[in-house]
Order: structure tokens, then sequence, then C-alpha cells
């Protein structure tokens, strides 16, 4: 078995289809078999990138060298297509958002356990070097115990012209985004929420949010902010983050970014008041040059494999899954909380499926 | 009269007080003529900055020459300070926050009507430039129709060693910082608040807040965030705000700033995707260079007249207040407001006193 390769169609053969040929390509332990596409002009995109082009999706499941079904079609047809993969005995890797509901996903893993089938959601972000830069940064309390993070994901462009647009489609950057960035708070912070609040937004006009803003409040006392917007022509920081000893940004993906830290070395130094606007503050001056220091961030935290060779170590029974559905299904809950905060203008509670790392 | 200076004692020869002194000396129209404070060192102080110290405050209040009182002691004394002046028939000019509630407040209105002398808080942040600039931006759409303004002030020094640690003193950032932030957004923003959701922050372990951010929903569609820290040894921008046309960022005091706008000379261009992380996206891909223009900040709004100036038009009937009781009142009701959201964990809604401008 480990000299064969793990036999993979791609299914919906559009943006993300195509770059999950490049990733597999670069990988050692699975490959690409073809691809399906409703569309004839995606087929022909296939075949000339080299990948066969199924038929029908039918005839990717009677297809009996076929290992692994990966669905990266627009998201409300995620659940039908999985389920059929794994009746038809395919393990089923799923682009996320992999439902828009948990009762979805529940259906999905239900019919994964029946099948006994690996069914694996690509949360690719967890691998993305700036989270795991936070990451290390909480673990190894870099500038002490983190109580406040924020993560904002800032673009100018709107909405990509396509099915994103539309709801029944699964479109909006809650679902989008949101789901990338809320599946990293919950990876890191290991406690319960207990109250989320929420705010999105619909500046462009479509019948989906164009972006959102969610504070989740953890019950060992870290907050986190999560922030998407798609109407900002000047960014905010990727990172912003409050520790005991200090804070650190990242600016943007070049990882660029600093930690200023508290220098214990020195005792307390009164800062001389300042002039802000049309009055003097001490509170707000600048700490005195000798009392912080400046710092580079961490190395990120080093996953123990890739997305691919965790799959490829899952399927041959090697190691459990770095993305987990159970974690899955709770950012999937986390979304629907998100979506009652902001359509009641109220604070929900008591909603989070949590159960401690170990479990 | 025009000849003859209005005389102020400032009570309270502390920061604000003697900072008060430099203002009224700088002023043509009002002039200091002296000083009383509890402490020994400071009526030194005073008499040292030629300002002659009362021994009492009834002998300010006995002193037929004096016309207007000045209030710049903790805040837990505003109030009985305040109306023992005005019975006494002094005009009264009030450091900020003017009481820690509103029914305090609402007993000094009361003097001051009964005593028909006029009553006015120093709200000078109305004045800052940072802020000017933005109200300009609201007023002339110069980005558009603004309809998110995020104001922060982030220090890391914590809280200053005095009375601003004690809740009996009525210390706290929401009552020290947040009455600027929030009244600088209320006099902008002339439209009722629907609901305001908050979380204030206890980092030091003082028994009063450290900061706060609370959010602002107005009945036009405006979304307000106002954040103050004392623990942030990395500050976020001043200003941040959004329009229909655009972005604008105000960085610091020193007014360092830009806005950024669609190019409406140019059709829509969509933009090439990048690399983010892991992933591709042409979401959050930065606007092509000719889809957007960058811009300097607007010269400041103008004010028709300083404080003091402004004050001393009020004593003379030829003005209006520009810092109305109307507005200090609504502020301090929102305050409890946002106490209140903070407490209960919960949205507040329907608290707004707002009487639409021209009432």
């Amino acid at each position: 078995m480990s000299n064969t390769k793990h036999s993979v169609v791609i299914v919906g053969y559009g943006g993300m289809g195509s770059y999950h040929g490049h990733l597999i390509t670069e990988n050692g332990r699975v490959e690409v078999k073809g691809t399906y596409d409703v569309l004839e002009e995606r087929r022909e995109a296939s075949k000339q990138a080299g990948y066969p082009a199924y038929d029908s999706f039918e005839a990717v499941l009677n297809d009996s060298s076929v290992e692994v079904v990966l669905i990266a079609t627009p998201n409300d047809v995620h659940k039908d297509l999985a389920i059929q993969a794994l009746q038809a005995g395919k393990h089923v890797i799923c682009e996320k958002p992999v439902t828009m509901s948990v009762s979805d996903f529940q259906d999905m893993v239900a019919a994964a356990d029946e099948a006994g089938k690996v069914l694996m959601v690509h949360q690719n972000r967890r691998w993305d070097e700036d989270f795991l830069t936070v990451k290390q940064m909480y673990n190894e309390r870099t500038i002490g115990d983190l109580f406040q993070i924020e993560s904002r994901v800032h673009g100018a462009n709107g909405i990509p012209g396509d099915w994103r647009h539309i709801k029944q489609y699964g479109g909006g950057m809650l679902l989008d985004w949101g789901v990338h960035l809320l599946d990293q708070m919950v990876e890191m912070i290991d406690s319960k929420i207990t109250s989320v609040r929420s705010r999105l937004s619909f500046i462009l006009g479509d019948e989906v949010d164009d972006g959102f803003e969610a504070v989740l409040q953890f019950e060992n006392g870290v907050t986190a902010l999560v922030e998407v917007g798609t109407t900002n022509y000047i960014t905010l920081p990727r990172w912003y983050v409050k520790g005991t000893e200090g804070a650190a940004v990242i600016e943007d993906w070049s990882l660029t970014g600093r930690t200023v830290t508290r220098n214990n070395e020195v005792g307390k130094i009164e800062p001389k008041p300042i002039r802000a606007g049309v009055g003097l503050t001490k509170t707000m001056a600048p700490p005195s040059e000798e009392a912080t220091i400046t710092g580079v961030l961490p190395e990120p935290f080093q996953r123990s494999s890739s997305f691919y060779d965790n799959f490829a170590d899952v399927l041959e029974g090697k190691a459990d899954p770095i993305v987990k559905n159970g974690e899955v299904l709770r950012v999937l809950n986390l979304i629907e909380a998100i979506f009652k905060a902001d359509e009641t203008n109220e604070v929900v509670k008591d909603f989070d499926i949590y159960e401690p790392a170990g479990k």
C-alpha cells in the first residue's frame, strides 16, 4: 500500500478544484485520477491540465479504482455528493464550509460512520503561517498569556462575481472566510465559548453578508474578535493580540510584524505627559523608550504533517485526523450562533458544543 | 462689559487645574482671579504660578468679585461644589465627567436653572483636530457617507497613579476617556442610538475598568466603535472610518493619515488572485493600482470659537453654548447603558435620550 498513491477524483473543477490539482501533484501520497464538472468548459480545462474528465458523477462512483472523492463544488451540493460518494464506498475530502447547517453535517458524518469511510473537511487555513505564529505565541506564552486576540481579513473587492453572492448556494463572507477564521480560533483556544455577539454587514446590497464581526468570549478569559470585510479600502492588521507581558501585531500575509513587551529589567518608569489633541495626557503617552522591548515574531508552530499527508495517514490507519469532524461541527454550530446574534441583535449564550482536548 | 475680563477661580489645582490656568491666560476674555485647593502644596504651587490661593471654598463663594467657579477636582465632589457655587450666584465651568450619574447631573442643571446662572462642562476634546477631521469627512461626505466609525485610544501605562484608580472618586477609563470619545460621536452623528453592546476590561486588577469597548448602533445606519485601552503595547490607529466611496485612517495625534477611495474614472477592474497563507484569494487581493486613489485628509471642521470664547459669549448672551447640557446628559445616560451592557453581557436597547438637532 505504501508504494501506491491514493487516487482522488476532484468533483467541481473551478478555482478551488484546480488549486487542489496543484496541491495533490505536489504531494507524494495522493494522485489525481481525474475530475468531474457539470460545465463543459471546465471539463475541457481539466483535460488541458492533464486530468481526464469523467462524463458524470455516477461514472466516478462506479469506477472502483477511485479511492477518494474530493468535493469542491458550490456549498449547497456538498452534502448530497458526499453522502452518495460515501455510500458508494469512497473516502471523501470536502471543501469548506462543509455544509450550511449543523444538521446537514451530522447527516454526512452519520453516512461516513455507516460506510466505515473517512470524511475530512479541507480546513486548509490551519496551516497558514500567520495563524501558526499566533498559535505558537498562545501555546508558548511568548508575550505572556494571550487574553485578547483580534483576527481581521480586509479586502476592497466586494464578493467575487459568482455563486458566493447567492444565499441558496451558501454564499456570504461568514460562510466563506468566517469558517476559516473561526476554525483557527476554536482549534487554538481550548476552552468553552460562553457568549458571542456579532454584526453582519450588507453594504454592497447583496442578499448575503459582505462581511461581519463576531466577538467570542471564552470561559478561560480569552476574548477573540473575528472580522471580515470586503469594502475596506484601508486594511487593519491581520492579527492584533494582547498578552499579559505585551502585544504583537502581524500586519499581513507576508508575516511582517513585531512584538512589544514590558522590560522587566527596569522598574516602572512614569511616562511624561504628552499633548494629545487639545488636552494633556499621561495615560496615553507612549511608554518611555527603556520601558519596553521590541522583538521579532516567534517561528510558527510546526504541524506534524501537511493536510494531504495527514489524510493519507488517516486512510492508512497511522494517525488521527488533524481536522476532526467534532471541531468542524463545533464551528458550524458557532456560525449558527453568529447568524442568530446578528438577526436578533442579542448576545447569544449557552450554545457551544465543547469537549475538552484529550476527550 | 466687553473690556472687562470674566474672573475665574480654579477649584482643584492639580494637573487639569493648572492646565486651565494656561488656557485661560491665553484667552483675552477670561482671567484667573485665583485658585483653591485642599492641599497646602498645591496652594503653594498656585502662588508660585502667580495665582493667589484662597484659604477656603467659602472664601471663594463670598468674594463678590468672582464671577465664575471652575471645578477641576476629583469627580465625586463636582456636584456638591457646583451646586454651592451656583447657589452663591457664580457661573460654573466643570471638568468632565461632570458627574458619575444622570440624576446627579440633573440636580446640577436644576440648580443652574434656579440660580439663572451658566453651567458648562469642559468637553474640550470637541476641539481635537483629529476628531474635527473626521467630523468634516462625516459632514462633507469626503469619502461618501460614513457608515462605520472606529475611534480608539490606546496606551500602555495603565491607569495613572492617583484617584483615577478608585471607584468612589469616579475612576476608570470609561468615565475618564470614554466620556470624551462618546461625546465626540454623539455630537457628530445626529441620530438616535438604537442599541449598545460593550465590554469593560479589568486586566490590571483595579476596582475600576482599565479600558473598554462599546459598539453604538445608530438609527441612521452608522455603527460606531469606541475603544480605550491602557495595556496596549502596540497601538491601532486613532481613527479608522469606512464610507460608501472609500476609507480613511488617522494614525495618531499628529494627524498622520490618508484616504483611499474608489477611482470612479475607471470601470470595475477584477483583481488578480493572490496567495494568502496556504490558500488563494481574489476576494482579499489588494485592488489593482488604478482602481483606487490615495488622498490626503481634509482640513478639520472649523468651530466658530474656542471653548473659552464661547463661554464668554454665553455669559454675555451672544451665543448658545457649543457644549450643551442636553448633550452632556445624553452621554452620561449612554455611559450608564454601557456599564449595564457590560454587567449583564446583553445588548442594551431603548435607552437613548435623543432630540433631533434644531430642537
